[in-house]
């Protein structure tokens, strides 16, 4: 066993240097962004670690591989954070990473930059203690993560030797509940759009033109309340198309975890939840697809018909669901609808994810599991799915032909994308001791990977 | 006759000063705000002009009294401007008022700085040539036209003797075409308000908790779209409450309007227009009332169920609608819907001003159409009702007993509240022509004003 023995101020104050670096994708400087990045490169010297540039933010890259014939691992993990929103929101400075009772508070303390510095302590803590680690690890850490990766795919099709490994990790998704590990067998896919209604070619005084032109929100409102049924169900034909009806037994899993579902509502301010008729809260948040409209905008609070209305609207599937097939199915309810005196489109991004999934059964799982009962013991480890989209894994199984095991100490609650987003301490140290056996574990052992024997030497840097 | 025999170049200089002075009244400083004041009260010396504090911008006021028994009219305008929108869509600097062949562009040219113009010219001419006005005169000069006068309603009750008269006369208001005299003889009153509905207590991530929860903007949407029937009448109970049916004879009177709907709606960069079933585009614009969404807006492009969404909604009102009962109307209709997980609330602004007219045989309307017939000989001056609002009016009736007339020189094409605001500079001396004969015809002959015998005398300034 590691010894993990420096206290939690340091550890915070070591992580606060980074958070401090407000890498913020969508806005920051390349400075800031190089900056955030070389703070990685700094902690990676072990492995090489180094920035190689794309079109967009730099990714770091490392490679350690002393273990001849061990398996190899893929660690991702992201640098750059969300933007903060509303300053006046924060309780506190969201740069400065900052103390409070049990939990730190600052922009990306738990998305990505807790989650990321923990593998990274792990990863010394064995050089410093052993000598060696485990198993042969390669990082990936991007810095586009919050704006959609958009130049990840290219870079992975471009590097695929580089990156090769048996296994992904991903420092980055949350666990489900801060009280109960669990482990991710599934993600859900996501497509996004956005549904455009036009109308005269300016905006009209809505006094000298009003009731006599069709009014674009009005139009785009018909159309958004005509995408799902009273009861929840989305309303494009072929919206459902692939998916295998929810079996008695999965349905039994789900309704074996302990959930409250009246609490989980509550936490949210809400009294009644509203989803898609015919499955229990789970159900619809890990089995059912959704469309889910994120934003609206036309005109203001002025006498306007504005001239044209927007409407962002994302779907999230499920396994079966063929994205572009989806696709087409929106086109087509879309284009089935005709209203007077409006233009309408629907713009769908190029970007089309489809629904992920890992065998329970994966050795990683297996792994994963025994590595969290050894830091939680008596605690039953949930297999979960996240209802949310973590794009790069599709790209590694395309690409690298590895599935991805998630494995972040972040919890869903945690504010993540939001202000004050915070992180638990205590899960830094958990976490280092859980990576800590995962790594041993999937090196030695029942569930120890298979290193392919197929897989080329990533010694070559720079392909 | 007075003689105007300035050229136009010297008319669009002097403006150019007044237009110069960005006075937008949602944005400007106090400083300059009260410059666009001063430059008014520079012009009506001959009427003591003078400022008048209010808990907004000042208001301008003058007054010249100096033929004995003679009637009184009390002159309305607004020295602010609209913002000007997007810089970038101006063709010449919005402040610069610049003559482009036989037109002049800039913020405030015809909304409402040239129609005020105008009737400064006419007095100074009347003063110089014939060392009087026919008739009692005074001046109302505000500066929150464009915000919608929120002080100006105290201010006129507060002043109500000052203000006194037998006439309003407005610069401000639009005819309905360059090419035709028109004279307004009603407007469509208004109501404002937001529709916001809630859901969680703040936004969600819309991966994480989609699916589960009501999303905000679906209830919105939903809630817009019921407003109105498909054949495109309101379908809240009670809204047409008041409203008399639509007479043969008036429905004539509108078809014998010359008219080309197509041509109308084709200037629009429309096809087809859309309005209530069974009503001609002329009767849907100028006899029914509306209710338009003017503007929504939640969330954003990203992967969030937004906790709110709000819509800004504004409904135009015709004779025989009791602002108040429409606004009960509309509060029943919002309260008797009941959607799953979310809270409606329909907040309506305070100011609820009803439809206004006046009737086609008030002397005013007469001497007005005497004085246009003079300046555009042969033209038939058209009766027409304005489908926007001028909430002035229905004060200067409560509180003054007044009709209000108006006179104002632009048109309603001149791009009022949109980038590359113009007035068409023929419209100058065409209308210092107008006004002059308006005046003399208020005066004497056979459509004079009869001075009211019982209003206080309006010598007592500051009460």
């Amino acid at each position: 066993m590691l010894i993990f023995d420096a206290d939690d101020a340091s550890y915070v104050r070591e992580l606060a240097d980074y958070v401090a670096i407000p890498s913020v994708s969508r806005d920051a400087t390349p400075a800031v962004m190089k900056a955030a990045a070389e703070w990685l490169v700094d902690r990676l010297t072990f492995a090489n670690g180094h920035l190689v540039e794309t079109e967009g933010h730099p990714v770091v890259m490392g490679e350690w591989s002393g273990v001849e014939g061990a398996p190899t691992v893929l660690i991702y993990g992201h640098y750059d954070v969300q933007p903060i929103g509303q300053r006046e929101e924060w309780t506190t400075d969201p740069f400065s990473l900052t103390v409070d009772g049990e939990v730190m508070r600052g922009r990306g303390a738990t998305d990505d930059k807790g989650p990321v510095y923990i593998v990274l302590k792990v990863a010394q803590a064995f050089l410093d203690q052993e000598g060696c680690l485990p198993l042969n690890v390669k990082f990936l850490f991007e810095g586009e993560e919050e704006i959609g990766s958009p130049h990840l795919s290219a870079f992975v099709a471009e590097h695929k030797a580089m990156l090769a490994a048996d296994l992904v990790i991903s420092a980055d998704g949350a666990m489900w509940r801060p009280d109960e590990p669990s482990l991710s067998i599934g993600s859900k896919g996501l497509l996004s759009m956005d549904l455009v209604v036009t109308g005269a070619h300016d905006d009209l005084h809505s006094g000298r033109y009003g009731g006599v032109v069709a009014n674009p929100i009005h139009a785009l409102c018909e159309i958004v309340a005509g995408l799902h049924h009273p009861d929840g169900r989305v309303a494009v034909a072929g919206f459902y198309d692939g998916i295998d009806a929810l079996s008695d037994e999965r349905r039994q899993e789900i309704a074996a975890v302990s959930f409250d579902g009246q609490a989980f509502l509550g936490s949210l301010g809400l009294q009644e939840g509203f989803g898609e008729a015919g499955y229990s809260l789970l159900e619809q948040l890990w089995e059912r697809p959704t469309l889910e409209v994120n934003g609206v905008r036309a005109g203001g609070k002025y006498t306007v018909i504005p001239h044209t209305a927007v409407a962002n609207i994302s779907c999230r599937l499920v396994p079966g669901q063929e994205p572009n097939a989806v696709v087409d199915a929106l086109q087509t309810h879309i284009e089935e609808i005709s209203l007077p005196g409006v233009a309408i489109e629907l713009k769908v991004d190029p970007a089309r994810i489809p629904a992920y999934t890992v065998d329970a059964d994966h050795p990683a799982i297996a792994a994963a599991k025994a590595a969290l009962e050894s830091v939680y013991p008596g605690e039953e480890v949930l297999l979960a799915k996240i209802a949310g989209t973590l794009p790069p894994v599709t790209l590694f199984e395309e690409f690298l032909g590895a599935k991805t095991l998630f494995f972040s100490f972040s919890t869903a609650d945690e504010r993540l994308h939001a202000p004050n987003e915070y992180m638990r301490i205590r899960r830094l140290r958990e976490g280092m001791r859980a990576w800590e056996q995962l790594w041993r574990l999937l090196a030695t052992g029942p569930h120890r990977l298979h290193p392919s024997p197929a897989r080329e030497s990533s010694a070559k840097h720079g392909d």
